[in-house]
């Protein structure tokens, strides 16, 4: 396939030169989009750009990508840490929306993984293998990626439980019944504070958990959706049940959301940090962890909270603290690593959407045993016997 | 994970046992259902279950597992080609529904590519490796399944069109516009004649390129899925648009599709063979590699016909012939292989679902080029240094 320039729609093109100046700059920051094929509905591009970048440019073919992880991830990395974000429950994960990549080895070959069909069988899944493989197999150069069509209509909706576990098992049995949403994020009452108190909603939510809805599909789908929602929600003692009144209100609402991070970081003191882990459980068992792991996170007496992407399975902790004061570090240390071990009793994983890096090998090890971990020890030998890319990454080099 | 025998529902059960007639047969012939996880939505089974009984024992559990290939296919096969089916639109294939496979390696180690999250970034993604590895990595011994809620409704549509290019084009702008089918399969006249041949549908079908749906969801979902399929396939010049008047209809219908090669394969005369394949493209490419392959096909002068997955970009041609008739068969050879590189200069893919085998060797070489052959070569080498497991499959050891 030559590699062409983009030449997409001029509002497009033009979009898309002016924040960097020129071609030469573009290509040095690897950040561009090479070829939008709007009828094949997918997209080349190089790993630097950010997903909500490449979504702001390509959004007159009517077309988005959909895998939407924090604000400012870069598709690189995404690939690198096979990303999800709170779209997977209708969309998928990464590894879903990467037709074929372009990879330099560690001997210098370059490599295309596939063509660009959307379907294939055609040999090993090489693309598969690479996303998620944070960086240690070979550098990404170029992704092919697919897009999806923007849905007719969306709408947002926030319903309030008195009790965590009643937001979770609400959850449970949307999934359970398959009633169509494109998100599902459960937020504890000590986030609803944090977006509460970052404001930029224009309204005050309660301080109790919460979960948010986006549904998305035809008019008639999405009603329907939202009523089969309503009536699960009541059944589970929901407190309230309302809507964003406006598309405006919907984007800002969803953006809190999204920010929630950065919002926490914004209220930290000087000095602190936030840990941020995430981890997954068969759908069932998402009840109990949240609610030992609520408990255990409040007994802290620290700024920390529970928020993810529950109709995964999948959740997220955020716990600020003082990484100088060593007490409180072995502290946050011990409920993080007893959440992830909890997570793998109930045969779940150490991450759902982060990775593991350099934090989680030891309970990578716990989670598969010594032979899924050789099996992997040796696609690293196949394709990097020198141990040159990211060394130390997800596990060492002997154990 | 402890293996414990598979105990649902008590119909469920009485029904598993019974085909075989007791447990040593059970296990001897890795035909069974060792757990199913209905609240997490999965099931653990061994590999030579074929996806149809699998779905007919747990269908009191409200659930299914929606990969749908040849009615007789077993989920070990299923695994090795990354097999897909009609119900591919919506659901995507065979690497998507697979959380985890229990593996015995080339030198005997027993390795479970994962535990049971739906989600995961914790390493490689070895599952998605195995799968469409047509056994050349290792030998499955065990399978966990993701499995779907059974929709509220089903309907099945046939809608008839002049040309197969108005057939593909209506397929190609439903997924372009995002508009909700379980399943959209092409047929070409010559199909609906082997239907009507075949009887079992209680109808006699036009002799014309036609489209089958399969609409599902909630009851509103559809009826507005249906509303906009009949929109765009009368602006496409559809001849007529007609539904299953019941549920046993739509079966006989869906079957009467899905029975298709065997079908075929019935009208055989004395010594003639079936040959079937399958090519992948990027969507826009579809109206025209399909035009082209039918008036090839047709000129061969043989019972040759064109039907398939046509939302996924991915299709089907079957051609009777004579293998003892050396003219007919290069003819026939010719013709499909004509049709592959048709698909590989379009960026598509030698096979979307049967996978490589020994007959798309030299065509899978053509479509990844030496770099990305020698890169899965070097992932073989790791599992199997002495191409102990299925060899000469995919590629060969060395060229």
């Amino acid at each position: 396939m030559p590699i062409v320039p983009y030449s997409g729609g001029s509002s497009l093109e033009a979009n898309f030169s002016a924040p960097y100046g020129g071609l030469t700059i573009d290509f040095a920051h690897m950040n561009r989009i090479l070829e939008l094929h709007e009828a094949d509905m997918d997209v080349v591009v190089q790993p630097s750009i950010q997903w909500m970048e490449l979504n702001e440019k390509i959004k007159d073919s009517g077309l988005f990508f959909p895998v939407d992880p924090g604000p400012s991830a870069m598709i690189g990395g995404m690939v690198g840490t096979n990303c999800s974000g709170t779209n997977a429950v209708r969309y998928g994960t990464m590894k879903d929306w990467v037709i074929n990549l372009t990879v330099v080895l560690a001997d210098g070959r370059v490599m295309k993984t596939r063509q660009r069909p959307r379907k294939t069988s055609a040999g090993y899944n090489l693309t598969g293998l690479f996303v998620g493989s944070e960086g240690t197999l070979g550098i990404v150069t170029e992704a092919t990626l697919k897009l999806a069509p923007i849905p007719e209509e969306t709408r947002v909706g926030v319903v309030a439980f008195p009790t965590i576990r009643d937001a979770a098992s609400t959850a449970m049995q949307l999934i359970r019944k398959g009633i169509p949403v494109q998100c599902m994020e459960i937020l504890d009452d000590v986030q609803m504070d944090v977006i509460n108190k970052a404001g930029g909603t224009g309204r005050t939510w309660k301080k109790l958990p919460t979960l948010f809805f986006k549904f998305s599909g035809t008019k008639a789908g999405v009603a329907d959706s939202i009523n089969l929602t309503k009536n699960l929600s009541k059944s589970n003692n929901a407190e309230s049940f309302e809507f964003a009144r406006s598309e405006r209100e919907a984007h800002d609402l969803w953006s809190a959301r999204k920010q929630s991070l950065w919002s926490m970081m914004a209220l930290r003191k000087e000095g602190s940090e936030v840990w941020s882990t995430d981890v997954a459980v068969p759908i069932s068992r998402l009840p109990d962890i949240i609610e030992i792991s609520k408990t255990e996170l409040d007994d802290l007496g620290l700024f920390a909270s529970i928020l993810g992407h529950i109709g995964d399975g999948n959740f997220h902790a955020s716990i600020m603290y003082d990484p100088r004061n060593a007490e409180e570090k072995a502290r946050v240390e011990k409920v993080v690593y007893d959440m992830v071990d909890r997570a793998l009793d109930m045969e779940g994983s150490c991450t759902g959407e982060h990775g593991v890096g350099l934090g989680k090998k030891s309970s990578l090890k716990k989670e598969l045993g010594p032979e899924t971990i050789g099996a992997m020890r040796s696609v690293k030998k196949a394709f990097d016997p020198h141990w040159l890319l990211n060394p130390g990454k997800i596990f060492e080099f002997k154990d």
